[in-house]
């Protein structure tokens, strides 16, 4: 095997290392079986075991207690933008977003394809998506209010969450679920694409409020109504058993060697503030989120000018970092670092940013 | 790591031994990237090299020509199942199925529900769906013709495909894909859910000839189009990468390995072959499926009872052989031998039974 690199890719991104490992040890028998995670099958007690402990860590984690459902889909993110609306839209009422980057939009986009009275009820738009609106109102005649945790693109991220009343929020959590605990109260519904703090690629986790899943209309699609994943335990048909078994084990690795969110949160705390002090002291590079919205899952900077943007990537990625070119619709760069993205990789990084602005500054 | 076990399960199955091996040896450092495969970007050269591969091969495997693209979309067969009519209908056409199974029932339902006008061509429930039936009549109206290649439940399989004419066939192979060559010319569409022949699960192999392409409305929601997927190469948002890139070493196993499609399916036939001749010798062992219906995937027999049949599938385990249990809604037992499931396992399994019915006989 070859040296690991330092991983700041905004996502499919870093897994623990011993979550790996595991993995690893475990593949061609597991637990006994005889078989790979991958062959056996999505009935057996093998996987029931595995797809109850990641719902039940995952409740346990978020502290959901039982008014909430925890749900595995595939598709991504990009699925439950077109699912949230077909779901949980209502008669009369309409669904209302607040526009904070790419990813917003997108959700925008899907309720207004199905003809849904879409409501946007505040955008950062005018300033490139650089902060997190304040100040907007909500009449509470809208069906939900959606919102985007953390945007992977801009940089940003709602430090507190916007208070709707009696309206559930909904939530796309994609890139800081499991980075940070909060109360789950006033969602309807919260959903991550697993591929950034969670786990790899290939599925969503989506929690729901059971009162929500009265909304589902009976007529969906059976693979479209989150009823249908309530109802069978999301095993209506088979699911995406690998990407669920790695995300347990992530989560167990929050729960038992991190200790928790309260102590993942810390140590993402701390990381943000290493770079953002960089950040913050020097002339040379410049992070694009506007302070107090600033995100602390991905970094979003620049340097002087694009040229020396490529020599830090170049020369980044030689000194063993990688991922940190900003994503191709903005440009610049950006460092992701999520929960299996540690100090010692933040600290490298500093300590390389440092060398650079005096050799290049 | 404990003894692997010959594993006969209907999906997620058994994959290749040296795939996994693979897999296993360059987890924690792939091609030299310093990441898991799990860890590296889908926008970058390694995912590219990877999806290509997956995708170029299959192309080759199968004989497709340029007429063909190959998708992959998460969410298994079962969300295909919905949308295909939603993207194939076509107004004041009939959408034709023929029903020969629990997969095509449903297959029938996610048309029922998106109201379109469902004809139903043929079916084989009036005899359990033992059979596969033939001399149903296509009258050339239909949008599309609807059927499943190989039914896992029922252990039947269609030997040659219907005679549509010009009205394009639409195929589940979820369960025979890769396991035999054959023309594609006549389809319009095929999809497989990748956790029986060619993979883990977590996506399905979509082969759409590229004039059905034209079909889809623009009104649907992104996700759910074809055009999506076929304009972004199947990376419109993150794709299950892990069920991709396993895909992919499964097709080589096939290519470079085993020697093609034409091998491939002279192995399947000896395996079948052999199971079925013990079936056809025996008063013991009784085979559910018509013989000239008989899937060479999924071998499903009963034995004189029920009691006898849970013994059989205990000692079978003890014995090291797991997953011969029938599905849940028809009992009995089942032996799936997909492409993964060697020779070696089928006379293991053939030399227990020949035991068992000596002793309990």
């Amino acid at each position: 095997m070859g040296e690991r690199i330092y991983n700041f890719n905004a996502g499919p991104a870093a897994l623990p290392l011993p979550v790996l490992e595991e993995i690893q040890a475990e593949l061609l028998d597991f637990k006994g079986s005889g078989m790979s995670i991958t062959e056996v099958s999505h009935r057996s007690k093998w996987f029931d075991d595995v797809i109850e402990d990641a719902l039940e860590r995952t409740k346990r984690l978020l502290r959901l207690g039982d008014k909430f459902e925890v749900l595995f889909i595939q598709g991504g993110a990009s699925l439950q933008f077109c699912m949230v609306p077909m779901n949980l839209a209502l008669e009369g009422k309409p669904v209302a977003y607040i526009n904070t980057g790419t990813w917003s939009t997108k959700a925008i986009k899907e309720a207004e394809i199905q003809g849904k009275e879409v409501r946007v009820l505040a955008s950062s738009e005018d300033q490139n998506f650089s902060y997190i609106p304040s100040g907007f109102e909500i009449d509470q005649t809208e069906a939900y209010v959606h919102f985007t945790s953390n945007n992977t693109i801009k940089g940003t991220q709602w430090s507190a969450f916007p208070e709707a009343g009696n309206v559930p929020l909904v939530c796309d959590m994609s890139s800081d679920m499991m980075s940070r605990p909060f109360d789950a109260s006033p969602f309807g519904l919260i959903y991550a694409g697993a591929q950034k703090n969670i786990g790899p690629s290939g599925a969503a986790l989506v929690i729901i409020r059971k009162d929500m899943l009265e909304r589902t209309p009976d007529h969906l699609p059976t693979m479209l109504k989150y009823t249908t994943f309530s109802e069978k335990n999301s095993m209506f048909n088979t699911p995406s058993c690998f990407v669920i078994y790695t995300i347990g084990l992530v989560l167990k690795w929050i729960d038992e060697s991190i200790g928790g969110l309260e102590k993942m949160a810390e140590i993402n705390e701390k990381k943000g503030q290493i770079i953002y002090d960089i950040l913050d002291r020097s002339s040379f590079y410049r992070g694009t989120a506007e302070r107090a919205s600033r995100s602390l899952m991905n970094v979003t900077f620049r340097l002087p000018n694009e040229d020396l943007e490529a020599k830090f990537v170049a020369q980044a990625a030689k000194a063993g970092m990688g991922g940190l070119k900003g994503h191709r619709s903005v440009g610049g760069c950006r460092a992701s670092i999520y929960n299996a993205t540690g100090m010692d990789a933040v600290e490298t990084l500093v300590s390389f940013m440092a060398d650079f602005e005096k050799n290049e500054g």
